[in-house]
This record gives structure tokens, C-alpha cells and sequence, in this order.
């Protein structure tokens, strides 16, 4: 057994351990995010009996996908802002549950259903452990912002201390800047290591042009992450 | 002479002298609001002799049409995120010179200008004088969100204390709710009247779905008034 089917049952093992250790079995409406271990949360969450019960908002487009195919009910969350449980993955995790995320440019949906959950879980492999944010996910926080307001925000970001602050480019995907599902622009703001995070994420959201930022403070209730050696490794706060 | 006239004359006097007393000879970015004030005070600068030496930023549509009618050079705020001086209107406005703005649905803009001026003045008609925030203007605080955020946000601002929190309808002009410039949505948030403008701002402003709000508070240095009886008056800091 190679090593990446190792990891790979280790990702399923800690997704179904997520799910099993804490959905609640009244729940009404739960949070489905993305990435490549929240794929075996839904495919856990569809193997419920009583999946009729319960609708699933999504994050995004590829969480979308998650519930549709794993026969699940979709709901707005326009129609059901009270969540009782969302699961989803982070780019940069550290042992007090900050999170880094936006890697995927979903940091707004995502950071609106974890803020709308009762209980958020987060869901990842090893590659996501950090010491301290900002060591591991090297790109940059994710910022997302009113696209005409960029150079401003740029200058203001340097001002609070960002070493490098980069306009996410569509590459050989999109020429220009990539556009959000929200119709915005996207920086990737480098801090080196990110000595408070809670302060650091409201100083940027303060900012005139600022939508929202990937750091998640005081969200998360537990990680699960699988581990290199298929074994399954659980923080909690 | 009627009323109207004395008063209007009050504005465009108002405008004027707002320009007079304040326009930096070496300008070289200029932001240009909007309103029935403003009008007057384009045209004013639409009188300089230096006119070609400084650019103008607009705060919206209707502003870019005032640069553009008086014959004045029209930036993009991309290019010059640093202005020199910036004149808008406002809804209402309280002697520590703290605004509410947004009636118009362009307080987005409108704030990125008055936040990247160095020095920003307001001129506007007697009937934005108020004694506190939220007094005069009764709709509420304008406030733009991300679409899909307004079930949350609006349970978010009840907690905060509002009142009545509206989605701001298009009504005859539109079906269902306006679209702003930036592709979003707005709410009118009545707190009655405002105690302390600047903490409620910040309140507001760190919500999850919120774009900006319609709170300007430690920005304008001046707030030059049209009287009914054709006086000016002047409130500054």
C-alpha cells in the first residue's frame, strides 16, 4: 500500500469520525463545505437514515456537488440562517483552531455558514497543522474585497505590517484577476507569522473596501486531520 | 423671491464658499460626490483657471456626470488612491460632524473617496442638520451586504439593537430589492436615535455579510449648510 492511500484512508477515517462523533441526530440543517476531505463527509452524511430530515447549505459550487451527489437536500441559506452543525476543510489550521482559508476563493460563503453554525468542525489532512498561522500557508491571507478599491486596501495592508500583498491573478484560467461568486477581487496578504490573529482579522475587516478575510477565529469546536500514517489526529479547544 | 429660491441660492453660496475656502491650489486629485449641494460645488471648480492641472474621482454615476458636464478631467481611484480634498452631500449630519449617507444607494464609493481624502468636506442643505444621528434621517442606516448574507445580518443588527432592519426594495423602478453599484445589497437599519456613531459602526462593519455602512464617522473636517433664510453656515471639528 503506497503511502498516498494511506493518507487517503486516513482523510476517510477522520471525515466519517467527524461526522460520527458529532452530528447531531436531531439536526435541521447542516453545513457542507469543501475540499478533498470534506468529500468523505458527505459521502458519511449520505449514508444516514434519516437524510430526509435535515437540508445541507453549501459553501460554494464544489459543496454543491457534494450534496447533490451524495442524494442530499439542498437549502439556501438565505431561507435557513441557523445552522446546527457545518464541516468543513482549512488551508492552515494552528492548536487553538484559528484557521487560514481561502485557498479555493470561498472564503465569504464559507466564513457566512460557519458563522451561522452552532457547532463548525473542520476536516483536513496532516499538511494543514501548524504551529502558528501563517508558517505553514505561505500564498498570503486570503482578503476578499470591492474590486475598485484595490490599490487603497493595498496601501493599507502594507501599513499594518503585510510584507507582500498579491491581487489573485485568473492565470491560464482567467486573464486579470480571478472574480468571486460575490463579483469581487481577491489579495493574498503575506504577515509572515500571525502573532494574534483574532486582532490581526479585525483590523483588516475594518478596512474601507475590505468584504471579508480567510483568518476564522474563535469558530472552530474541533479539528480532525489525517494523518501521514493513516492514523486519525484529533485538536479540540 | 420665494423660499425655494433663498434656499437654493443659500446652497450654491454654500457650495461656493466651500470651494473658496478650502481648494488647495496645488491639487492634483480631486474626489466630487454627489447631491443637490455638490452640483454647485462642481461648478465652482468648473470655474478654476488651473482646471486641467488636477484629476477628479467620482463617487457613482451622477457625480461622474458632474465631472464630465463641467468640463473637468475624470481619474479612476485605482490610479489615485490619495486625494487631496473630496466634497460630498450627506443625509444628515450632527455637529461632531459625524454623517449618515446612503440614501442614494452609493455610500460605498462615496466612503472609499472620503476615506482616501486628505481633507473631505460636506455641503448640504439646512434640513442635514441634526442634533444626533438618527433623528433626522428616519429610514435607518444605510448598510450594503453581500446578497446571500441578509437573513443573518438582519437577525445580527436586532441583536445590536435596531429596530426595523429593511432589504431596500426597488419598487416601482425595479422588482424585488435594488442591486448597488457593486452588485449588492443594501439595508436600512433605524436605531433610533445614535448614541455613539462610531462604536455602532464598528459593530456593524465586523458582521459577517457586511460590505460598509452608511456611518461616516471622524472624516469630514467642515460641513458647509444652505440655509432656508439664504444664509451659509458652517459647522467644523
Amino acid at each position: 500500500m503506497s503511502s498516498l492511500s494511506l493518507v487517503e484512508q486516513a482523510k476517510k477515517s477522520a471525515a466519517y469520525q467527524a461526522v460520527d462523533e458529532n452530528f447531531p441526530v436531531s439536526a435541521k440543517v447542516v453545513g457542507i463545505g469543501s475540499g478533498s476531505t470534506v468529500v468523505y463527509v458527505a459521502e458519511r452524511i449520505g449514508q444516514l437514515a434519516n437524510k430526509d430530515s435535515f437540508v445541507c447549505i453549501p459553501t460554494g459550487f464544489q459543496s454543491k456537488q457534494l450534496i447533490i451527489d451524495n442524494g442530499l437536500k439542498l437549502g439556501a441559506i438565505e431561507q435557513f440562517p441557523e445552522i446546527d452543525i457545518a464541516f468543513d476543510g482549512a488551508d492552515e489550521v494552528d492548536p487553538a483552531l484559528n484557521l487560514i482559508k481561502g485557498g479555493g476563493a470561498c472564503l465569504f460563503q464559507e466564513k457566512l455558514v460557519a458563522a451561522s453554525a452552532k457547532t463548525f468542525v473542520v476536516v483536513a489532512d496532516y499538511r494543514k497543522k501548524s504551529d502558528n498561522l501563517g508558517i505553514q500557508w505561505k500564498q498570503g491571507v486570503p482578503i476578499e474585497i470591492v474590486p475598485n478599491s484595490y490599490a487603497k486596501v493595498i496601501q493599507d495592508l502594507k501599513k499594518l505590517g503585510a510584507i507582500t500583498v498579491n491581487l489573485r491573478q485568473g492565470g491560464s484560467a482567467k486573464a486579470g484577476p480571478i472574480i468571486t461568486d460575490n463579483n469581487n477581487f481577491l489579495l493574498d496578504a503575506d504577515f509572515g507569522a500571525i502573532k494574534d490573529p483574532k486582532a490581526l482579522h479585525d483590523q483588516i475587516k475594518a478596512l474601507v473596501g475590505v468584504v471579508e478575510t480567510g483568518l476564522f477565529t474563535s469558530m472552530a469546536a474541533k479539528s480532525y486531520f489525517g494523518e501521514q500514517d493513516g492514523q486519525v489526529n484529533i485538536w479540540s479547544i
